[in-house]
């Protein structure tokens, strides 16, 4: 955590103090407290000191986990399995116990305890900026480190699955029966499907400590829709999207790589399609360094793909082909955070860590995108990516 | 969905609606909108119906998959990436064009939301009772179905568990160097800790079709604590508590068992808590049938404590050994929900899936839990669990 910079835009907002009311799987939480804890608990920021409030069953454990300055328990505000207004009572005890009147909340954060804390005399504002997830936006060098190593892990997931397609055979007139077509991807015997890719690298991941809730394996037309996850079977001679965003479990730190591979011969839009990326990539990338805003980075990758004459949402809002998404996101302890390389986006700093994926899509060819993830420095940025951008394997 | 059910407990509600904002990471938003939407989207259920409003991004996927009675999308209010107020305002269109002027929220939901609307003149009322919870409790026959496949992948993972167990030798003085201390269990000549025992749990649910967050393989006095997942070494003559709760990737259904094994010669207080423990999980298994209360098949299991002068929560509430947390919980969507099988806890209806797991906790034994997961019927229960109670493997 960066003490100075939280302490800096924390103590910037207008209320006496900053409260989270969430589990470990909100990120605001598991970084302003440092406590894995499965079921919610309160976390209060106040006069530059950070409060965690936990049930006697995690007490040991945030004591010895929490980065928090205090770690109090229900007990300490003598209640145990009480009601739900009992509950809110001890809250609202909590808080005003720091000498806060006044607490920012997330948009996200639960309207039950906000109301309850409301009845109980506690002014609750909404913090629509986040202003934790700006604090969020800005690694420390440990964290950086964490970042790499899921990283690392990832790779390794990524060679996994590139091998199942190397190993793929591609079945022929001869081979195709009535449940397999010709030009199926073929291993081991069986069609190589979308979930069978998945598993290899979810199973790649966990021997490395890290764990994903989804990848991305997707070929031919649903390769098209950059949020489509893959299903059945994979064709060869057309681009088939790999795209892995792991978690590492002890960290909680992500990372996140996508490469697009074809098996056979692609045809010459694919391939256009893919030199275009590559050279979309390498220009966003060489736009990514401290001051250069969000929309300097995306606008890099748009031109590459408008010179094409491919669309972007800046050439064409409404259009559905071409370039459909943002060049890339901040990630830390989400998946996607604060910045985002987009139109609007504002200055990158040092120690921001992002996604650079430009990717292009329609359903009468496919989808192609590469994403490398780099932190940016003092003077430029280091591209945490080490894995080759092929897009032929065989 | 058990349609009927739904209409009749939100057709209660004092408000003209109920609303969710939340992504599929919300169980009451799965339920309700059959939609496995990544980022937050709302469904409102009013007059009987319910309506999503999703992005562009999510519209045709949400089409095809939601179980709603409307599926709409942003630009249907002509909204498209504008800022947060703008959001809102689509959000206050979406609930008033429903003819509904006052809806309830969960809890949990966002307050920047809640907040929002109530700007916009549309009351908003908390809803302490989870109605949506009291819904999704009784199971339909398609959810115990996949509550029940969930159960055989969960099985098959305990297997690889216990595999690695009885195949484990374990280290005697002759072996024991600095590094590995006598009664260390080996597993191909290298110390079997938690974290591999966890890992090939992950492995298995993985090659079907299951994924988890988190697993506990504790033992010694790790296994005391019943919130301890387990880290490092395990070792011969102690019991080990394995304790598996895996979600179903393609239904989202969740299952849970626990097992606990001693490799080696158990000391008599542990094979005592054992078999006592068995005993209990019996008398609480016998006690599962409709119009018996979830609090009548708590104290069925504490009663075999007391009865062996093992102290409870109902014998002292402040006791921090013994049998110190519920009997069991409802599982379905989410791993934790409605009912429970506790002090206090209501009648069980046809439908219920409840797990039923007492245990015995104390640093100076270690820990000994067993776990079956049963539905409840019109005239019993069925027990899903299908696998052997076993103390001792070698």
């Amino acid at each position: 955590m960066n003490r100075t910079r939280l302490d800096r835009l924390l103590g910037g907002i207008d209320t006496d103090g900053y409260l989270l009311d969430a589990s470990q799987d909100d990120a605001n939480q598991l970084y302003l407290s440092g406590f894995t804890g499965p079921d919610p608990f309160l976390t209060l920021y106040a006069d530059g000191e950070v409060h965690v409030l936990v049930s006697g069953l995690e007490y040991g454990r945030a004591r010895s986990e929490a980065a928090a300055d205090t770690v109090e328990r229900h007990a300490d505000y003598d209640y145990e399995y009480g009601g739900r207004e009992d509950r809110y009572d001890m809250y609202a005890r909590f808080v005003r116990e720091k000498g806060v009147e006044s607490v920012s909340v997330p948009p996200r954060g639960p309207v039950g305890t906000a109301d309850a804390l409301r009845e109980r005399g506690i002014e609750v504002e909404v913090d629509g900026e986040d202003v934790l997830g700006e604090v969020r936006a800005v690694k420390t060098d440990e964290e950086i480190e964490a970042i790499r190593e899921a990283q690392r892990a990832n790779e390794a997931a990524m060679r996994a699955a590139e091998s199942l397609l190397v190993e793929a055979e591609i079945a022929g007139d001869g081979d195709a029966d009535d449940t397999i077509e010709p030009e199926t991807l073929l291993y081991r015997g069986e069609p190589l499907t979308s979930e069978r890719v998945a598993e290899e690298i979810e199973v790649a991941l966990l021997r490395r400590g890290c764990a994903l809730d989804e990848t991305i394996v997707a070929g031919g037309a649903q390769a098209a829709d950059p949020h489509d996850r893959g299903s059945g079977p994979l064709r060869a001679n057309e681009p088939i999207i790999v795209d892995v965003f792991p978690r590492s479990k002890a960290t909680k730190y992500h990372a996140d790589m996508t490469r697009t591979f074809c098996v056979g011969e692609p045809d010459p839009a694919a391939r256009e399609w893919y030199d275009l990326t590559e050279r979309a990539l390498e220009a966003a990338l060489e736009a990514v360094e401290p001051g250069a805003t969000g929309e300097e980075v995306h606008a890099a990758a748009c031109e590459v793909y408008e010179a094409a004459g491919e669309p972007t949402f800046r050439t064409d809002p409404e259009t559905e082909t071409g370039f459909i998404h943002s060049t890339g996101h901040g990630i830390g302890l989400d998946v996607h955070e604060s910045p985002r390389l987009a139109s609007g986006a504002g200055e990158l700093e040092p120690g921001h860590v992002v996604t650079v994926e430009p990717g292009l899509y329609d359903p009468a060819v496919g989808g192609v995108r590469l994403e490398d993830l780099v932190v940016v420095t003092e003077d430029g940025h280091e591209n945490l990516t080490e894995y080759p951008l092929e897009f032929v394997v065989d």
